[in-house]
């Protein structure tokens, strides 16, 4: 294993710490955690819902990427590809309330539902109102190795994008917690490994693919798909994810948008590549894609791949999606 | 090879017009090129002088990334690793110039100094005011396979970042030029590569290393460096850059600006640790880091690697740099 690291045990705090030395315009450490808070003027009584991501470290630039005037509030980070604890989680959420209450959006694997569940309570006994929204977007396999039920992967960048820009609009709560679910039951998303990812303290890839192969419905943690098969032209590719997401959508009409999400390993070229044959496919569909966004937003380490994201949307969610915030990593 | 593709010789306008759609409220492709060009409204009538860059293509988000309200006017992408055509340049000066001309960034490489200067002259002919400066900040090799003298590498992104800023703020011609060259010859950068990265029309690596090896002083175009050696720590790593780049900089008083650059294929986390380390190891030596800037900024495909740039900075420099800008990757 060949990274730029230094010991394995301190690879998320330096990662974090040089996160927030080159953006201390934006963020700050919270005292004693791995998890950073908004620093900027604007957020100073800003009389918002607070809202806090958080999870394994591993998928950079979520979540620290993402916190940011329109967006997250706090986000913790726990070991990589490992919960959060619920101490840090509550720390989060008290650098963020200003009484209105935070919103926590976790992905659906069982040890951050556990964790933030546990730090929920902690801030209920301090009379913090807290509302979760568990994003589970991924499509390609009904339950996995680390879920209850399917996994939450690259559509949490949007969910943070909507929720986040409906915080800073002043939505209470109870409609922020409605909202984002109804977001994350119209986002739906694929994945294909080319390579896997190797996580540091492990040393070597999470699983093997032949020189020719690619896997279908992989996981953002190494978790198997449903499929291991040749590689195809990008826009066979491109069918095969639309195909499938697509049955998730009963009502074709109306407004969508699409995310086309880089691994860590796969360069721009190959993922504009990509998001040419999908939107070519969606306009031959006379799929109307009111936004779309390309790049590594939610990655696996340096595993190869892409993940399609396809999202039933509306006025309200493309008006969020489009709003220009002040984040490191949107 | 996997990669996400079509036909090898698609690539290129694939991969454009991926990017032209995904973003079509900031850029629009010039017809009958791989250029790109604002598409903003502020853009229309603004006065400025226009800035155009360009180069072979595989270094995304490089240049087109960076096209938008004060950074690139436009961009023109040539086959992977290979100039753009001058007729392909020609088309973007035209495409950008308001009357107060055109400034030309180019990265020192034989074929780009010489495509660009034939379109020069043939927008000079057109009655055009055209300035060239050229970046050659790559510090780790005098002479390189594709150059004369040294290479223009990830400080081609701050020369953008700065000159764009200077051009919006209505500078003129040749005071930009001034700006622009100021600017080069005041940074410095160095690469490592922990893996060769792979052209798709050739197919396998440029280069090959040992399972524990790494190369000092690789280019953007698997150019080779100045030493293979087993892989070091991070903050060694960091060590051994920071001399040789600090050698170049007699006056080490005053500000300076630093860029950690992805190659391609490291994940953010590690270039975060690498940051880390950069700036710990600065402030010991009580240099005065005044902007800093992490990510996958001037790639080569998928090599992985990093560099770093150091560049001895004033008031204008980090003014320019910290900006707000409106592009799809700063």
């Amino acid at each position: 294993m060949k990274k730029i690291i230094n010991n394995v045990e301190d690879i998320v705090p330096e990662m974090i710490s040089g996160l927030v030395k080159t953006n201390s315009d934006l963020v700050r450490q919270i005292e004693g955690t791995t998890a950073v808070v908004r620093n900027d003027e604007k957020f100073k009584n800003n009389q918002q819902v607070g809202v806090v991501s958080g999870g394994g470290s591993g998928h950079e630039p979520l979540h620290a990427g993402y916190v940011g005037d329109g967006m997250l509030s706090a986000a913790v980070a726990g070991e990589v590809f490992t919960s959060p604890t619920p101490d840090q989680i509550y720390e989060a959420i008290k650098a963020v309330d200003q009484g209105q209450g935070v919103l926590l959006i976790v992905k659906n694997y069982s040890g951050d539902v556990m964790n933030f569940d546990m730090a929920k309570e902690m801030a209920e006994a301090d009379d913090i109102k807290i509302k979760t929204i568990v994003v589970d977007d991924d499509i390609s396999v009904k339950n996995s190795e680390f879920t209850q039920g399917k996994r939450g992967v690259a559509g949490t960048a949007l969910v943070e994008k909507i929720v986040g820009g409906a915080a800073r609009s002043g939505m209470s709560l109870d409609d922020l917690a409605k909202l984002g679910q109804s977001v994350i039951d119209n986002t739906k998303t694929i994945g294909i490994a080319l390579h896997a990812a190797t996580v540091p303290a492990v040393g070597h890839p999470g699983f093997e693919l032949e020189k020719d192969q690619i896997e279908y419905g992989i996981g953002i943690h190494n978790e198997r798909g449903y499929a291991v098969e040749k590689i195809q032209p990008s826009k066979k590719l491109a069918h095969e994810l639309i195909e499938k997401i697509l049955e998730e959508f009963k009502d074709q009409t109306g407004q969508f948008a699409i995310l086309v999400n880089g691994m860590g390993g796969t360069p721009l070229m190959e993922q504009y590549i990509f998001a040419n044959d999908v939107l070519k496919e969606l306009d031959d569909k006379k799929i109307d894609v009111e936004f779309s966004k390309v790049g590594n937003l939610v990655t696996s380490l340096d595993m190869q791949g892409l993940s399609l994201t396809i999202m039933k949307a509306n006025d309200e969610f493309i008006k969020y999606l489009k709003e220009p915030v002040t984040t490191i990593a949107w």
